[in-house]
This record gives structure tokens, C-alpha cells and sequence, in this order.
């Protein structure tokens, strides 16, 4: 049974994700659908990217992930789709995929680009405003209905990427930031569980500071603290997080994305 | 395979739309459901009307629409269901239909309405507060299954039509008002594509005036400008809109819902 | 055709919740999944057994109910399903199904659990952080595939239960208080519609009292009073409610959760 999944920066008042759902069962009545998130900030391209690569490796093999933050929307960035490893992105040439290509380009997927120019797959008036109703939705329907990518458009091989801030190593640890902030107020960081390597055997013996805080230790799970208490712990995707046990950290601390975080091994 | 559409004034955080959505399962297994908005203002019959109009022409035919938005909930006000052209509605009858029924009009599209008055067809236990539940959901779910329009309830000649207020023809361009804000604040006005006629092949010579501001010329999407900057639009559904690059118009321009908007021509 | 809910406090911006889907999916990719909230208050369990006990009565039998509200997560609370009459529950065991398992005693309804501790049902790497989609969404799919209870852990008699206050019996009336403020600003109680009975054939000799405002009579529906009038009425689900027709009673009010609600009866 193909299945769809829509990330968008729309909001959930104005019906145009429904209209997207609508224009995907028209062409692919059988297809399962699920929302990811329509509350990306807007325009905000790099959150869709982090949520994008954290959340595709979760669905089926062949499922086809639409993302349409898309603020060059009309104008001549490139309306693509592309198989990552197992999955399909559709959605705007624009860097929404990079963190899930270098993945990809580290793990040694497959991988495969097409620009979105054949006509025959979209709805069959374009506008300029809203492609994830007139191109996006169509096209992944088409991909569920067994269309190939190949046929969809034609290949490239240089996807816009985005230059995302790496953590660094520092001569007693690792220097990373902020790039997330959930429902919660949990904070995700850019250092990773393969950062921090043997030292996550020493938990005791790490601290992480972020904005004038130190917090000393890193525990498995918010239970082990009590409520109100700051902890550091690996977030369920394998970065480095920061939060306050039913509380939130990010009020708490101030925290913001892109702020300094720093891991200290003693 | 059959698809309900839901739209209300509930949100998302009491439940009530998932108990909308099991009622329907219980009678039609099979059908799709997708969400359209659950965030209509309070009561907002108009705002509910203007999203019903510009989405359901993206659905495939025969797909049903419930929409309830209603104040009138346990009164006198008759339930309904109807078919507008190749799409069925179910929910109150205060007005909700009126913009697409101007278009089933304009367009010449079969249009019939039934009040809903057979209780075979709606849960056993009927609430006087919400018929979304009791009455519209399990009606829509029989339509799903084949019952047809007219074995749901007596027909009708006379369905409530809202009063909305219309663009008017000035002796340099039009005068309407603003009759959406957007997720991202952008602005949608209720003077459209058809009434700008001619002189949308003349954009240049176009300024739109809202609450004391000046947008020169018409352009076609959001990245033909600097970020920040106010812009005027033909929305992807025809309506003028005032946009500002990755901004919030209607926040910068002080915008709201029935605002004076004017288009001069020179 | 299998059909799972999902209730959590992760709300909708981050991907959690379509993370869990696609796990279901990648599972059981018939079953068709429909979102009950997202957005109970953070860790407050006893708004979800709210939610849950006055929503899964109206879905189908045998459909499957995955409710993550789960601040001791990844600690030594249990993970469990249980069968309630003819509903499944996954989630973890905090007492969320409270109320629905008073009203399986009262009525008699077969009940089951079991502690989730069979791995062969979860995802194979299970994070300390994330239930939802590494054991509870697993083991709601492999329910949904047709494993029964019993093959997906060990059975146990002592499920937590709240402590929830109950209303009082007054000697003109009854004491109870505010459990739930919906999105219109509605205020519900936890005096029922059982408790009043036959004083319901005598609205008029009712009044109801909150935060010093007297109601008198209770009516049937919000459009019986003039827009803005302060009303009460029993909810859709028997619960005696205060509203303000067309307008937000909590606050109009300034009502909250635990606020002492008082009906007496001339």
C-alpha cells in the first residue's frame, strides 16, 4: 500500500494541506497519508531539513515524502523529486534534503535527482504561488500510482545543499549548537552520538554548558531527575539534548537555535 | 473508494474530530478521511464558506464534505445534506454552502438538497450539542456507503445564502475587502481575477491601496521581490491577495477581515 | 479493517506523531490511523483519561488506542495493553485509562492486561526517550496484524488507577468541580448526568454556581440564549457544562481545572 507524508511551513487553518490530500487521492485513491508537520516556521528550510532527515528513516521502504517550504516558490529554483536510499523526497531544489544526503553520502545509499519538467504530471493549471497543490501533490501521486523517477523529470546530480553548521572538536570535547527546539521546550543539539563516542561510557564524567549553565552528567531518561532539575541526555535520534524535567528548557535557559552548547570531558 | 472531507470550529485538542472520524469508520470501514481546517474562527459561518469554496474543487467527484461550523447547533436550523455539482456536502444549513452555490449558479452545475429528517440514518442517541457527531458524521459515512441523497432526508428548493459583500466596479478599477488572513498573514481579497479582467495583461499600471498603503504593480509570486518587501498578487484560487517577501502583511499593514482594499487602474 | 488512534502531548510541529504512523504503517499497512489530540497539556495524565474515556466509546470494536502521556518514560513504569470492554488500550501504565476502567467495573466489561515485555513486538533499537514509536506504535500495529494480548506480554490484575475527585452529594444539590476547558472556552464538570437524575425534569429549579456567578435553569442547546449569555447545559457526553453562547465562558469566568462547581435545586 504506497504511502505519502506532507511537511509543510502552511499551518493548519487555511485547508491547503487538505487541498494537497484531495488532489493526491484524484490521481492515487488508495494511497495512505500522513501529516509530519505543517508548523515549520516559515520559510525556515534548515528546520525542515532536521525534521526531514530524522523522521523519513521511521517509514516504509518506497514511501514518498512531500516537503514544500518553498519561499523561491514560481520563480526558477528547480521543482524536483529524488530517491534517497529506501524513500522519495518531492518538493523544491532548495537544501531540504541535505542532511538526509549526507547520510546517504555517508552510509553509501543510492541516490538519484530529477528536475520536475514534465507538464503531463501536474495539475493541469499552474499557479505561481502554490506548487505543492499544482506539482508536489501530483507528482508524488504518480510515484504512488508506480510512475518511475526517471520518467517524472529529467536528471541532475547537484541538488542545492545547505551549509549547516558541523560540530567541532575541542581539545576537552566537542563544540556544537542549537538546532531545535520541541514541543516541550527540549533542546537538540548538533552533537551526535558518534561525537561523543567512548565517552558515552563516562557519563558521570562529561558536562555541558549552554548559555552560562552547566550541567554536569548525562542522564538516560527524564525520570531519573526530579521534576524542575536541567538534565543533558541523548535525544531518541542520537543528538545530544537538553531539557527540563517537565519543565521547559528553552524558556528556562533562554535557548534559542544557534546558540553555543559545549561538551566538556573531564 | 470513497473520502470525507472535515471541516469545523472544534481545534485539534479536545478530541472531538477523532470521535467524528470513529463514528465514520464504524459505518464505512474503508473510507478516507482528511481534515481540512479545525480551525475556523468560533462561529465564523463566512470564514468556514470562503475555505469550503476554494477546496473542494481540488477533491475528486463524489467526494463528501462536512463542514460544521454552527452556532444554531440543536435549534430549529435544518441539517442538510446536498450535492453541489460533482461534490456532496453535510452539515447545517446557515449559509456555509453560499460561495459555491454562486459558482453551481454561474456554472450551470446540478445542484439538490435534502434536510435531514431520517433518523435511521444518525447515531442512536442524539445530543443537542453536537450534531458533528450524532447527525453529519454518521449521514456522511451512509453517503460513503451508496444511500443516496434522497433516501437521507426531504428535498429542498431554498438552502440559506449568507449576504456577502460583493467587489465593486469603480470608474478607475474596483473596491472590495479582505476576506482572509493566511497562516503566513498574507492577505486575500474578494475581488478576483474575473472582475480585473483586461487589465491583468497590464500589471504595471495596477496599484493596490489598503489601509493607506500604496503597492505599485501586480507581480506574480513572492520571489520577484526583496525579502520584506509589500507586494499585490493574484492568490492560486484567483483572488487578489497583499503579500509581504517572507513577512506577515497583514501584521505590518495592520490588516484585517473587511477591510476596504481598492485596485486603480491608470 | 484495523484502526488505531493516537492520543499524545508532543504536539504538532515537531514529527513525532507522524514518526509513530509510519511505524504503524511499516508494520500493519492496511490499518487506517486517525489523530484523537496531540495536544493534552504536557505530562498531564488525567486530561488524556478524560479524552480517552469520553472518545473511544464511539469508535468501532476491536479498534486499537495508543495514548502517550508518558513523563515516566524510559523508567521502571510499566509499558502494557489491555483490552476495556470492546477496545484496545497501548500506552504506558500511569492510570490514563482511570476512567474508563470505572465505567468497565460499573458496567462489567471484560478487561485484560498485559506488561508490555516481549522485544520481538518492539522496534529493534529501543531509545530511553521514545515509547511512542519504539514499543507502544510496534505493539498497536502488531494488535491491529491480529497478535492477540496475551502473545504480547505477561498478564497482571493491578493497572494504576488516579485518584480523581468525585462529585459530592450536598443536601439541596451536589459539589464537584471543573476537569476539562475545551477549545471554545467550554467549561465541563465532573457532575453527570446520572447523579442529577430526575432533577433533570426540572431545569428551571436548578441553578449552578462557579467562581460566584449563579446560572439559573439548565437549557438543551447554546442557541436557546442570547449571544453572550452565561448558560448551563449537559455536555454531549452527560457532563454538566458552563458556557457563554457564542463566547468563551473559562474566561468570561476566569474558570480552571479544579475550580469548585455547585448545583443546588430549590
Amino acid at each position: 500500500m504506497p504511502l505519502i507524508t506532507l511537511t509543510t511551513d502552511f499551518g493548519i487553518k487555511d485547508g491547503t494541506v487538505g487541498v494537497m490530500k484531495g488532489v493526491i487521492w484524484g490521481i492515487c485513491p488508495t494511497v495512505q497519508i500522513s501529516d509530519l508537520s505543517h508548523m515549520i516556521q516559515a520559510q525556515n528550510i534548515r528546520e525542515a531539513a532536521h525534521i526531514f532527515a530524522r523522521s523519513v528513516p521511521y517509514f516504509p521502504n518506497d514511501s514518498i515524502h512531500i516537503v514544500v517550504v518553498d519561499p523561491g516558490v514560481g520563480t526558477k529554483r528547480r521543482p524536483m523529486a529524488a530517491k534517497l536510499g529506501d524513500w522519495f523526497f518531492v518538493g523544491p531544489d532548495n537544501g531540504i534534503i541535505t542532511i538526509l544526503l549526507e547520510r546517504a553520502d555517508q552510509e553509501g545509499w543510492q541516490t538519484e535527482f530529477v528536475e520536475l519538467n514534465r507538464a503531463q504530471y501536474w495539475l493541469q493549471n499552474v499557479s505561481y504561488v502554490f506548487h505543492g497543490r499544482d506539482i508536489f501533490s501530483p507528482v508524488a501521486a504518480h510515484l504512488a500510482n508506480g510512475v518511475s523517477l526517471r520518467e517524472l523529470g529529467s536528471s541532475f546530480n547537484d541538488p542545492v545543499r545547505l551549509e549547516l553548521p558541523k560540530p567541532e572538536k575541542a581539545n576537552n570535547g566537542w563544540r556544537g549548537e542549537v538546532i531545535h527546539i520541541d514541543h516541550f521546550g527540549n533542546v537538540s543539539t548538533n552533537i551526535r552520538v558518534e561525537n561523543l563516542g567512548d565517552v558515552m561510557n563516562e557519563k558521570e564524567n562529561i558536562s555541558v554548558h549552554l548559555n552560562g549553565n552547566e550541567i554536569k552528567g548525562l542522564v538516560n531518561t527524564f525520570g531519573e531527575r526530579s521534576v524542575g532539575e536541567v538534565i543533558a541526555l541523548m535525544g531518541s535520534t542520537g543528538n545530544l539534548g537538553i531539557a527540563v524535567v517537565n519543565g521547559n528548557a528553552a524558556q528556562i535557559l533562554g535557548a534559542k537555535v544557534g546558540d553555543l552548547v559545549e561538551v566538556i570531558h573531564k
